[in-house]
């Protein structure tokens, strides 16, 4: 996984490079580099070049990239998600969200600008990679995931709605990354993309569910932004739907049913160890104490 | 141009079709399509096709595809500069801006989804095109010209800078989306791109100069939104700079450098005849009467 992690970030020191360089104008330049680094964990990627690494035939410079894509589109959601009218949170990973740390039209041009620099990077890649003919079908699983109408643009925009479908939502907000993190792992290694949605998806819910369990707890530190954002904006929430030991029940039965879902390959095994592993960092601890 | 302009408002109706379908929240849906119909005169598309054609070995799908994409980046602009942070403007193309009609948080995913829904339509007609190893390149020029450090969200970064490079400003603020309107057509026709760029980088500063006409003279109606604006947000602007007599003459000389600057191709003598047809079209009465 190192090896994975470490190309990654290389692929989004490259995206930066060429994004906030000394043409940019300076405050977005710098906004463009907060927003990415330090990271949190790059769990999208480290899925997406998992999955490609389990199939024959990956390209690890198309795999790289659509990785890094993914984790660039993440970082822009999270800039708008941010901003006044929608979530109005001060804090990310830890620190001043951007709007807060600079002013809102710098976050709202970041975001923008973050979305262009994913699909800058794929063509990027594109033109460098050993099979220049998946460019389309992984730059097409990547759009979907991210726009409308199932994308994570269309799941915020569902918080617009009277009537909200809360696994729609879900689904679309935080599962659509998640699901485009996989697929797109599988189409850059030259497989059925198909297939490998499903992982994504319960990977994608379980992450949610983690993630409603450490607002409800409270855990600050491990959210790296305020607490209690759920209730306080009316939001659907698994801790609310469930209860706690509920909610913990349930991620423990995403995950199986995740590794269930992996459709046969060369590196099936290794793949269920690495989901496996990379669970135990995103389950919160009363959440891992509770569904342990 | 009819041919063109048809097959590039059927590439945008495909786009939205797939965007703002059933599955698509509401009142986003809604947004997505009256940010893009109707349009204004789709001058960036029209330039697109046009040098595609201009070329042999064009490939129609990618151009057309290409001159979508450029149209719906330029909308997703539109919506996010008409924000209350930046221009704070109440009307476009003669309705009300898109944050007025619905509200700031539609128009920022709006916006989003439109950026996303560019690439998407990219991709999809890399997967259909005649000469899909071309997707790279045109793509590579689209996304460098609406992002960072060149683009237009850096266009647009530049007004929270204490100093501006007015010229660095336009360049990429107005300037980028023709200059790639221009090389992607080249590209998509399999045509060395670089020599074109002047071509749109020409046009572009002239449909920049007629707009601050436009704003100078009052013309609202020929404007579609409010006027006075450059001057109220203390803007950079031809009128301020040069007059309205050296704006327009300043305007003259620019479409002349662009039609010299049109590399040698097949259809050189028929390109000149659009673009002098379409920068009638562009061209404030005001500014024509002085700069004929």
């Amino acid at each position: 996984m190192d090896y994975h992690q470490l190309s990654c970030e290389k692929v989004l020191e490259a995206a930066l490079s060429r994004a906030a360089d000394e043409q940019c104008p300076p405050k977005l330049a710098e906004a463009l580099r907060y927003s990415v680094f330090p990271g949190g964990a790059r769990v999208r990627p480290q899925l997406c070049l998992a999955v490609a690494g389990a199939n024959l035939g990956s390209d690890p410079m198309l795999a790289s990239s659509a990785g890094a894509a993914i984790e660039l589109l993440h970082c822009a959601s999270l800039v708008h998600d941010d901003l006044p009218c929608f979530d109005n949170a001060d804090e990310r990973r830890g620190k001043q969200s951007v709007h807060t740390r600079f002013d809102e039209r710098i976050a709202i041009l970041t975001g923008d600008a973050l979305i262009v620099s994913a699909f800058d990077t794929l063509a990027w890649a594109g033109s460098m990679a050993k099979f220049p003919e998946r460019l389309a079908s992984v730059t097409t699983i990547v759009a979907r995931s991210v726009g409308a109408p199932l994308g994570i643009a269309a799941g915020q925009a569902w918080e617009s709605e009277p009537v909200v479908d809360v696994s729609l939502y879900h689904k679309s907000k935080t599962g659509a990354l998640f699901i485009a993190a996989s697929a797109a792992g599988a189409a850059s290694a030259g497989a059925d993309p198909a297939p490998w949605q499903l992982l994504g998806e319960k990977i994608g819910e379980a992450y949610q569910v983690a993630d409603d369990i450490k607002d409800a707890t409270g855990d600050r530190d491990a959210l790296g932004k305020p607490v209690n954002v759920d209730q306080r904006l009316n939001r659907p929430s698994a801790v609310r739907e469930f209860g706690l030991k509920g909610a913990a029940d349930y991620l423990k039965r995403l995950l199986e049913e995740g590794l269930d879902s992996i459709p046969p390959c060369p590196g099936r095994d290794g793949l269920q160890d690495l989901v496996r592993e990379q669970a135990r960092r995103f389950i919160p601890k009363d959440g891992d104490r509770q569904a342990a």
